[in-house]
């Protein structure tokens, strides 16, 4: 009989190798095989000193024939090894396609178990210092994704986004413009407070603050990394913050011009 | 002059004591105080070796005198000590009433750091085995809470919450009636799929799956534990597996019926 070992869909959190959970590092360390997406940084992939490390595409942009070809290896790597790791940037569960695999596994009779981890959402609100809810402000957070497979439909989610109080749009930076048109089109105001976290929780960890009217300016500011854009009036005071610095600022430069 | 020392804002991730980052851990054994909320296990609480440890009430219960004393607490202590943890379940930013914190240290002039966590909705996620997000089923998904202050209303989370791909509900279970009611009328089918998941990723975790017309029935079976309700069609095949299960029961009762 052949050793049958488990396959662990483990969350490697935002980025940062100390935001990686207790678990997810013991694995690490333990791994016969990790498979790990494109996005997940070489620090983190890194702990696993004892596995063969295999590199398997991007988080999202990954095509179903690319997806079988994943749910093959993990299956033929979990007939071979007693401790394969599967790692995903954030969470699985969260923008991480794991329900592919977690299917593909259950269906070849291979064990699974999913390691959660720190989204991105949280940590980008953690590096703005601005909490996704707030008692008389907001309740609720809806998290969404803008990538647009050809099946799926924009308008209900941008209702959702629209809806909720506050919301988290993970990879919306490269569609900022589109997203602050739909979003505005639903009756968000352009002056709604937005935020943008570039590299959260990593060297080049960058955030802007502006308004919805301003979105696609502000993205177009950052750099390339992966971003995620909070919106919602949980912004507001982080917004008048910003504009008091930035009046600041230009007072003091009005000073130094007038007495030169 | 007063040392003045640093608030770590930390999220002690759902409750398993592995699920907390590594900064966490590193910061709760460095810590000087901790101040800790309710819902935190006392074997997190218990990593903090060197640290006075404080309980500072309940996750989501604390009136706002309560949350004036502990503001004020945690700027007593940064003016006591080098490393101040305030320790919250889950996420600090999700549900956690972070923001009054961090204002309330930002006015003082003390220095604060959110530490980001495991927030519940992805442990009940990995405990279900089912993604909150899906490729063609379900591209966003909303965490809201039921818990109702004077001052909120309840229409626009109710109405977010209907038209999200997927809804997460902290704390939702003890009003799960009133919770499917609010969603019932707002649209959604009484045969949408639900899972209710207490004590998510600790001992006693208990996982429940039936729909949305179910759902007072189904809250009502588990115990008092911290519970967290997911809603819509990602749990589709896990209910349409529930089924299949329970017909095999019934089948091997009627066989056993008949036998004997």
């Amino acid at each position: 009989m052949k050793t049958v070992g488990k396959v662990y869909l483990v969350g490697a959190g935002p980025g940062a190798e100390d935001l990686l959970t207790v678990r997810a590092a013991r694995l690490l360390a333990a791994a016969d095989v990790v498979f790990y997406d494109a996005l997940v940084p070489a620090a983190i992939v890194a702990l696993a000193t004892r596995a063969q490390k295999i590199a398997v595409g991007k988080r999202c942009g990954a095509h179903s024939t690319a997806q079988l070809f994943i749910n093959r290896r993990l299956i033929e790597a979990a007939r071979q090894h007693a401790i394969v790791v599967r790692l995903k940037g954030g969470d699985p569960m969260l923008f991480g396609r794991a329900q592919e695999e977690i299917d593909a596994l259950d269906d070849a009779g291979i064990a699974v178990e999913v390691v959660p981890g720190v989204t991105a959402a949280v940590a980008a609100s953690a590096a703005l210092k601005v909490s996704l809810t707030r008692r008389g402000v907001s309740r609720n957070v809806v998290f969404a994704t803008p990538r647009v497979g050809k099946m799926e439909r924009e308008s209900d989610w941008i209702a959702a986004a629209a809806l909720a109080d506050t919301a988290v749009v993970y990879m919306g930076a490269r569609e900022a413009d589109a997203l602050a048109d739909a979003l505005t089109r639903r009756g968000l105001a352009a002056s709604t407070p937005v935020a943008i976290v570039e590299n959260a929780s990593i060297d080049d960890e960058r955030c802007v603050v502006g308004t919805l009217g301003d979105l696609g300016r502000l993205a177009a500011a950052l750099g390339g990394g992966p971003a995620i854009v909070v919106i919602g009036q949980v912004l507001r005071e982080k917004l008048a913050a910003e504009r008091l610095r930035a009046a600041k600022r230009e007072s003091a430069r009005t000073r130094v011009r007038r007495a030169s």
